[in-house]
């Protein structure tokens, strides 16, 4: 019985890795996640008719294929272990709750949302940019960080500086904050320092001091998480493959130490090949 | 007749990589791209008279050039089956057709636009960089879909919660993907939020956590494909030309191992004549 | 007593380095500075006097370890030296000061703000992300004062051609470097290219070079500080740990240093040993 | 005479490398620059006096340093000869005309706007920037043909399908060319969307597909010149010192091929030594 379960897991992975199989249930879901949300296409019932037919018969695919999937695990334990598996089994329960009553509409609507996750257990490439974005979340948590205390100064001296200008802008830390938010995504930032540049003349080196230290600590941020994703990823590749420029030194680094082991081993042996040799050669010369 | 022919596209390949007649065919191509495309600006008619001369003197040098290039390939099958021969071709036949009569105008406009394409068929740099886009689009595909993800699980929850409050921003989801996309690009993105952080007051939540995971995502795309792509190129030059720090890495990785062998025997040599050595020596020495 | 200081020391820093304790430390931290701030939120007093006790308390668990560090130091100039100690000293100094009379209150609410630092004498990941943006800042000066020549000509330029046009915008050079700085952030440009394009209507050169010369020179500075900073700390890390690429192949160029003299005396052995092998053949062969 | 200006060019090179002096010269340069060109401060004219006085001393300074260098060369072509120094001349005669006529008060003005550029004279470090960015020149200049013909085709198509709708943002190729550059800024784009989508609802493919390309491009373009040029200057500064990750490489990459010579001698001696060994053994045995 478990070995049919894991012959026919094989042929289900199979059927993944088949890139038409691929485009055409992405196909799905993506129209039946923008049909079922929008509801405002005029689309030919017939099409429509199809389209969710299919979107049922990918959820069915999937339930059919999580389900082999546990039989050929040697336990639910093993099963559930794996961050994904539980990540799929959750996203194909949601898919399949009949939640049509009108009494729970918006848990309804709201869990059919979910359905789009659907797409990150069909493409594995989803799940290595996810996975990025996982490992990227305590470096991120730290500039949060930074960027926080940076932008509660701001706001902390914007709010007792121009709060009796603009009460509406910079009336307490919290509003300064989201007003320093939006100066950062530079949305109408002039607007807001010509007003307080009528009382205060010098009020535009606040704002370009923070457009400054705002943009470098965000763009460090951004960019230095990416280039560490990227790079880690490619490690691991090149580590794993032994291919690239890290593979190619990492295999002359362990052969090194090899030929420094053997050519230690060489040198005492010609030394001693040496020794004898003049000994040799006096018992020789001697005779 | 095949030999001429040969000889002939030699002629014009030096002629194209004279560096003056490249600037005078780009300079030619933009601007009668610019006055035929505008047909507003006062030009005195002569110069426009030469400049239009030139134009088609330059068309039908491409032509001339390509049908070199057909006869000096041993056949047609083998001009066609290289990409860029079939876009140069493409791009001479749709410049020739003669395409003035006032019947099929729009058709007309629309194909003197790909004139202008002809800056591709003679600027080798401008492949390079078509190449490297192209080859980005896979990669650019899956950062997509998982920015689709995002976008549909904001756009649906943000038509669930604000639709009351502006439908014509939040109506249904195709509506509010639009807004969120707008958001992204930070045009009167506060306006948007002051109008539902009137009702929901925590509203802002929801616009800057999005705003973070957008703005990472897309710049996660863009810096990760654009590296990416300077890596691949540069690797596959270094590799071509076994310059620079990965070539000179694989050239000591591969003698590396020839050195190996070669230690190998030495010690095995070494070995082998210690030991006959020492039997030399007790032969010596015995007798 | 000494000893007892430096091992008060040890436990303050197991403690500190329990991420439990740090999280809440943050929280708390977070929490107080916004609630003191704003002073808008309705919070039950009850939670509002907890918050502020835990807050209260951090203080002095920072009092007590600075002193304790303090004590720790053979003397305090030592302690004073390193540039951190002596942030923490000025950190706890203005968290403890008793500045709530309302003569000084704007000091008092100044000083306050500072509180919210303590979080870079919690989270050593901070005053890592502190000390590279402080190493980035010679470098960033040099760009900022290219970015000032160019800003500078193009203002000059701005005020001279457009000063009659809007002097609101370009009245002098100091009026119009703020306003190429509301370009250079995209702010409403398009409405300050129209008004000068009535008057002249080339001057879209202007803006459109500015953009050009400014976007680039910003993003260079900034991407340049960053992967020079990323870099750095890299290298750093690597040199100190030998581990990566970098640590791999500086142990390889060493070794590479000792095996080129082992081989140098293993040829000269081998070459001595030849010579007298020949001379030992001779000798035999003429015996 | 010639060693004398040899001696005396090192003196002006030792206190320009002072950074004090650095220091005071780039403030006098900016707040100059600054008053001058303003005319707008109140400042104190005794301060100003000043302020002018030692704008007048640098200019001075530079008149009688740039001589030096001129008498300290063997002739004057070898001195222009060199960018750097006709640079520095230009500026100097710039600086020091007299051009304060009214009749000719323009020219007078624009020409005092280039004394600016005597910051470039005396931060060597600004060179370093400007010659990075002369040298990304012909890399942007074919991106930027990439970019004119992407946005060529979007301008046609846009005027050919937007004319009728809005003929002030749309009504030929040029004005719809201004209309995309803006377009690429996000300045008000979702207006002019709105605008196109009364007409025709799909047109949102048409803003959507622009943006996602040009800024595609225009990162690309970025970001690809600032790393190209980063890289070729940490090359150009490994390869002159010998340092760092690719200066071991280099340094292994030659020392390998010696290695690897000297083996191969070895390996012959080594060789030779068995043989005539077994030929003397055979000798030994057989007498």
């Amino acid at each position: 019985m478990a070995m049919t379960a894991i012959e026919l897991r094989q042929r289900f992975q199979a059927l993944r890795a088949n890139k038409v199989f691929e485009i055409f249930v992405i196909s799905v879901i993506i129209f039946s996640a923008l049909v079922i949300g929008a509801k405002t296409y005029e689309i030919d019932p017939n099409i429509l008719q199809i389209l969710l037919f299919f979107d049922y018969a990918i959820t069915l695919f999937f339930l059919v294929e999580i389900v082999i999937r546990m039989i050929a695990e040697p336990n639910l334990k093993a099963f559930f272990r794996k961050g994904w598996n539980l990540f799929d089994f959750i996203i194909v329960v949601v898919s399949i709750l009949p939640v049509e009553q009108s009494e729970m509409a918006l848990l309804g609507r709201l869990l059919r949302i979910f359905r789009v996750l659907r797409l990150v257990s069909i493409v594995p490439e989803l799940r290595v940019l996810l996975n990025a974005f996982v490992t990227a979340i305590p470096r991120m948590g730290y500039v949060s960080l930074l960027m926080f205390i940076i932008f509660y100064i701001y706001a902390a001296v914007g709010s007792i500086l121009f709060q009796h200008i603009n009460p509406y802008l910079w009336g307490n830390i919290s509003i300064a904050l989201l007003t320093l938010f939006r100066i950062a995504t530079f949305e109408s930032w002039t607007e807001i320092m010509y007003e307080t540049m009528e009382v205060y003349p010098l009020s535009w080196i606040f704002y370009i001091s923070f457009i400054f230290v705002a943009a470098f600590v965000f763009l460090n941020m951004m960019i230095g998480i990416v280039l560490e994703t990227l790079q880690r990823e490619h490690e691991k590749f090149d580590r794993e493959h032994g291919q690239g420029e890290a593979g190619e030194i990492h295999w002359m680094r362990e052969h090194a130490e090899i030929m420094e082991q053997r050519m230690e081993r060489m040198e005492q042996m010609l030394s001693e090949l040496t020794t004898t040799r003049c000994k040799a050669e006096k018992n020789n010369n001697n005779r």
